[in-house]
């Protein structure tokens, strides 16, 4: 009866999540500029609605009388796990008061204006002061979870449950040396590789069409689900029967378009992907953002920058794009495999993409730690650029500003992106030892056999699981670095001659 | 202080109304197919929450103090008349139990169902029961507003305050037969209008931008809106600063899309003419649905149908569309209004129209007022029509099935759309009265001029007066007959030398 009430409670925040997720993805696609002032009003009173319709004290008697009714199940159990995780949700809601996620809020928004004026010319002296009063909130935040290990740690637990501090940095540790060795081997090998056939003009309706071409062969099913335009790509999960994507196109560069649709695409099929019966549950989430980007880097990736996938797809895109025709295969695959160290992360190769990640992760756990002021984030974030890439931007909009997460006050965010990258490979291993016919399925352009074992093994849980025990569960393992330097270590081995 | 919590309520529930409007306009123009069960739990939830948050018994004690704290003001205060038209909504609203809502909108639900299934080819009576509970619920809804003067009363003031069955019987009583006249001496006339012109194959993204050079011209402001397709054109109106329409193409009829974009276009300046100052406020919506349909009926045809009009706009449809080179003006305009009983609504000419709605208002009084069974309903459309247009239709399909508003309960709403057309001619004589150059600037293609008459006297009020009071300030003279009955028999005297 409890677990009922609760079920439906539940139920009811998905549909209110919904109708948020459609505001927002439609502020990105389809909302008229003069809209904006609107829309904000709009989204905070649902966001508080949700938040309110969730901490209520009516969900913690059902959490307990549910847990009651559900004594000696199986800790395993759907329901069992589905209570847990409401409750795990319902415990952290609790710690924060309605008055620190207001006035949060109202600083993400004041400083995202900030943000963008300093980008656009006003300097970071601009926005200097909104960060470090978002640094200072983020700070009273993680007193709401005290005692912790590290500061950090509450930040990470909402993106990523069970991450630390600690975790982060002593994969990223074993990662940083190698990768910064592989750059250094890479330009020391002073091999340049010509990547002239991406750029050209690429009519933007073959563009589109191929990538609704490819997202189909990797199974997206646009009965439940569309893809759109917009600026920066993303995708909205608004229900179980209702996935979107969005893509951005540019003339001039083949690569942009293709490898966002890829990227999301592998987003969406892990929303596509989770069991039916949990739609509109607890357990109809994916896991973590770490293990949702492991699904779009795998796709976009460890799949579409191969030779195998492009050794069936390559005569299809050059039958789209005549000025392909000249191309041969080699040079197209070490063109969308160029390294180059590079300023801006969301532009970076698969191999120098990390460090970007590793630099802010970072410059997060020291500004966090307080042992690095905001005032002296620009020359920091320079001095690792030299470090880990060699290359220093010449002013801090190519530099510290960026990315938009710190001018929201998102810290803990950016360490996802990497531990996603590594458990791409480690779930791509995987899922060749369970079936090493995988990479010639591919090679023939079947990639709902990838996707087949990626449901089953993955997707299919939602948050049944937390990153840790999924990962052992589809891999045998925790996340780790090994894997992904043995992978990167082969495949720029073989390309660069190293 | 208590004014303040209900305006802070009236602009939440505007912010909730947002939403739905989102959800709504989202299912009919981009959502994947696969989602429509999911969305209508977003929109079932969102629905009870607007309700929820507005019958609020503290809403009631604000509405009490605010009364008091503004003792003393003019009774035309835009604060007084907040309060009085929210009093007069909330206390609507607090008549309807909330079991009665849950029941009407699962009978709904099923009913447009069943309708889908009989219009598709399962006949009425797979509809007849539906339609007889929709019919019983509707009288049940109508006890909860007694005493009054007819049964048809409570349903007409949803949808346009003020208005009664005794009045709608009055005023289609006197415009009845002198529109079954008019078609008769048309047809009598023996001069058929040749309207082959509209027909052939029309490039929709030419039709599709001359729809949208028509709108910026009439004044459309698309910062704060945007045009769209969907099966069945309509404005949305989510909040001030972002108004939705949207229209449909047929390649082979170039007469659809371009006066469904003026309709609703006239639809969008209205609410894009709302004063600024009661953005999300209790005035900022329109005086009522039949004003509504004035504005858009006032573009779409007493200006978009006339000579004058076209007199600018002809060469710049020619240059678009070449086959017309060859057509002059004058057969062009008398195709456009070509009058001929059609079976279709929706599809009838300026004459026919309003005998298709009256037919259906005749209906809904019989049904409501127990005069006639549901069993015997088609019978008695067929015969409306054989009196009325001189036609019957083939099947029902054609007939008694072809609108979807009975399938919702929507009794009472038809009459709304003859008091448009009544109004919008009333409004434009008024606006002519006022400015005797209008008819020559219009000619000029200069359209602004009578949007800025529409704003200033029509739009900018908002809610602020039911529809007789703004009626009268517009054009000195409630809603009537005579107007439009003088503007029918001139311009279709010409047109056909009557």
């Amino acid at each position: 009866m409890s677990l009922a009430k609760l079920k439906q409670r539940v139920a009811e925040l998905a549909d209110l999540g919904a109708a948020v997720h459609l505001l927002h993805w439609d502020l990105e696609t389809y909302m008229p500029p003069g809209a904006v002032g609107d829309r904000a009003s709009q989204l905070a009173l649902l966001g508080r609605m949700e938040h309110e319709l969730f901490v209520a004290d009516e969900v913690g008697e059902w959490l307990d009388a549910a847990a009651r009714e559900l004594e000696g199940q199986p800790a395993d159990a759907d329901d069992v796990r589905a209570v847990a995780v409401t409750r795990r949700d319902w415990v952290r809601a609790r710690r924060v008061p309605a008055a620190w996620v207001e006035e949060f809020a109202r600083l993400g928004s004041l400083a995202q204006h900030a943000w963008r004026e300093a980008r656009a010319g006003a300097g970071f002296g601009h926005f200097r002061g909104h960060l470090e009063r978002l640094v200072a909130a983020r700070r009273a935040y993680a007193e709401f979870f005290a005692p912790y290990e590290s500061v950090y740690d509450p930040l990470l637990e909402d993106y990523e449950p069970g991450m630390t501090a600690a975790r982060i940095r002593a994969i990223f540790g074993e990662l940083r040396p190698v990768l910064v060795a592989l750059v250094a081997e890479i330009r020391a090998r002073g091999q340049p590789v010509d990547a002239a056939c991406l750029e050209g003009d690429f009519d933007e309706a073959a563009q589109e069409a191929f990538g609704l071409f490819v997202l189909r062969r990797m199974g997206f099913d646009f009965e439940h689900g569309r893809q759109d335009r917009s600026t920066h790509p993303f995708t909205s999960p608004l229900s179980p029967g209702d996935v979107r994507i969005t893509t951005r196109f540019d003339r001039k560069l083949l690569s942009s378009a293709l490898f966002s649709s890829m990227h999301e695409g592998g987003h969406a099929l892990y929303e596509q992907g989770i069991a039916a019966e949990y739609a509109r549950g607890a357990l109809g989430r994916a896991s973590s953002l770490g293990l949702h980007e492991s699904q779009s880097r795998l796709w976009e990736n460890v799949v579409g920058r191969s030779r195998g996938f492009w050794s069936h797809f390559y005569p299809e895109l050059q039958a789209r794009f005549p000025a392909l025709d000249a191309v041969p295969l080699e040079t197209f695959h070490r063109a969308i495999n160029r390294v180059e160290p590079s300023l801006i992360r969301v532009e970076a190769d698969e191999v120098t993409y990390n460090l970007h990640v590793m630099l802010r992760a970072d410059l997060e756990l020291a500004l966090m730690g307080d042992e690095l002021a905001v005032a002296d984030l620009p020359a920091a974030w320079n001095d690792r650029m030299r470090e880990y890439l060699g290359i220093v931007p010449p002013d801090d909009a190519r530099g510290v500003l960026q990315d938009i997460h710190w001018s929201g006050g998102s810290f803990g965010y950016f360490p996802t992106y990497c531990l996603g990258n590594l458990a791409a490979v480690q779930i791509w291993d995987a899922a060749v030892r369970a079936d090493p016919e995988l990479p010639q399925a591919i090679a023939r352009g079947e990639l709902g056999r990838l996707r087949e074992w990626l449901a089953a093994n993955v997707h299919r849980y939602g948050r049944k699981y937390d990153p840790d025990e999924l990962l052992r569960r589809a891999t045998g393992r925790p996340v780790e670095a090994g894997p992904y330097v043995a992978y990167l270590r082969t495949k720029y081995g073989e390309l660069y001659g190293l």
